[in-house]
């Protein structure tokens, strides 16, 4: 489990993965695409996931920048459904623009055996400012032998 | 906007704001009770809050940290729409009880004229274990004169 | 390792591990008080933690908050000299006062197998409003069979 | 004070501004190279910054950090000594190698009136792999007019 850069899982595969873990957002969300240790994925904005303006909201926000960074680990040790967030700082720097995707640029920074850390960069599709910046850490569950 | 101790809106009077303001996700919450400085509120889960297994999502437990901060700095200065999160650091440290409502705790630490500094625990009702931690920082729109 | 209430390493062996495994720093710090899950414990303030003012450096705070969630993280568990700091969170919300020494009260969340999560607030001594909290997870090295 | 990408102090001006305003640490750090929102810096490591092994303290690998942040939002806005850390996350990843310096690369992504938000990873010189990462928010005084 060092730091390999073969991925397991690619966009297909978490994909499928996404949806049968976790049906009710999955239709939320699509991946672009996947590299060693990067993830570009995007937020297919809803009206539910507005606030009045036409503002992607905050949990929205913080719900892209998680699961960015859950199947950014998971390209790289497959499907462990089981990995959780232990923590997340989140710096909200900008409003998102209104009437279009949010996109997040995901990169893992660590793999350990323990816990994955990542940095998540949040853009409105079509703009280089970020409106927000998370960080991210997953603890992975220990592997039975 | 010292540190005065007076509750400039109170539990009534946020709840309206809240409908006013989010309408959208105003009937997710609740405000049990304010205090100066303090509030606790909860977020009524329903199916939408829900992980497999019934546990409460991240984006749910974020969601709730961030209006009980919000609440707790409205309490003391009064309705102000336009103050927005710009970070918050979030622990998640148990996994949420399913089928109950999750309580915040929410302690205002610092209340300057730009930004303001809140603690939240966050606890499944009935249960002295906290499942999340988060500090959150909001920036107050300028006064105008 | 559950959420027990023993308290495993009292002041006086908590002093005397950080003389042994930080010689370099001990004598910057001192322990009033260890309670279950809680310690109290400050910076003795000199000349080398200031800043131009008398102020406390942002590292020295650091520092402090820093200590006190690796002591109350072992006053629970023991010595253990390889747990280590993994996230930090920390908002900077007045400014220390000049000339007294600078105390920590430490809550341990969370005692896991894996992490601990603390809640640490900071205080010029005399003053009861907090100048900094923290947020502190520490990687528990696993024990060997 | 838009995203200018004019730089208003440049390593030579900000190395000046650092012995002037930090003396007492301003030796411990140089300034590699400065560009529109970014600056590389590093800690010239010296026996005071190291624990037990060889390896760079946590407070001296956080000192790093907030300067490189400090620094880079200087850059873009001239000097200005009051700016002040308000929030900054930490995460450790690696243990940093003995015996070398520790370099910062910092980003400025977002530079408003009020706040600038800033992320650094830290590097062992010589190694690919970062040992943190780390996200700051520093309070600009208002421009007195």
């Amino acid at each position: 489990m060092a730091q390999s850069e073969e991925i397991l899982m690619d966009a297909d595969a978490l994909t499928l993965f996404m949806r049968d873990v976790f049906q009710q957002v999955a239709d939320d969300f699509a991946i672009d695409h996947v590299a060693p240790h990067e993830i570009t994925m995007r937020l297919c904005t809803q009206h539910k996931h507005l606030r009045p303006g036409g503002t992607v909201s905050g949990p929205s926000m913080f719900a892209l920048a998680d699961v960015a960074a859950y199947l950014v680990t998971l390209a790289m040790i497959g499907p462990q459904a089981l990995a959780v967030t232990t923590n997340c700082s989140i710096d909200f720097m900008r409003k998102p623009a209104a009437g279009v995707d949010l996109i997040a640029q995901a990169k893992l920074l660590k793999l350990g055996r323990q816990l994955s850390v990542s940095h998540v960069l949040l853009f409105s599709e079509g703009s280089s400012a970020p409106v927000a910046q998370a960080t991210l850490t997953y603890a992975i569950p220990p592997v039975k032998t």
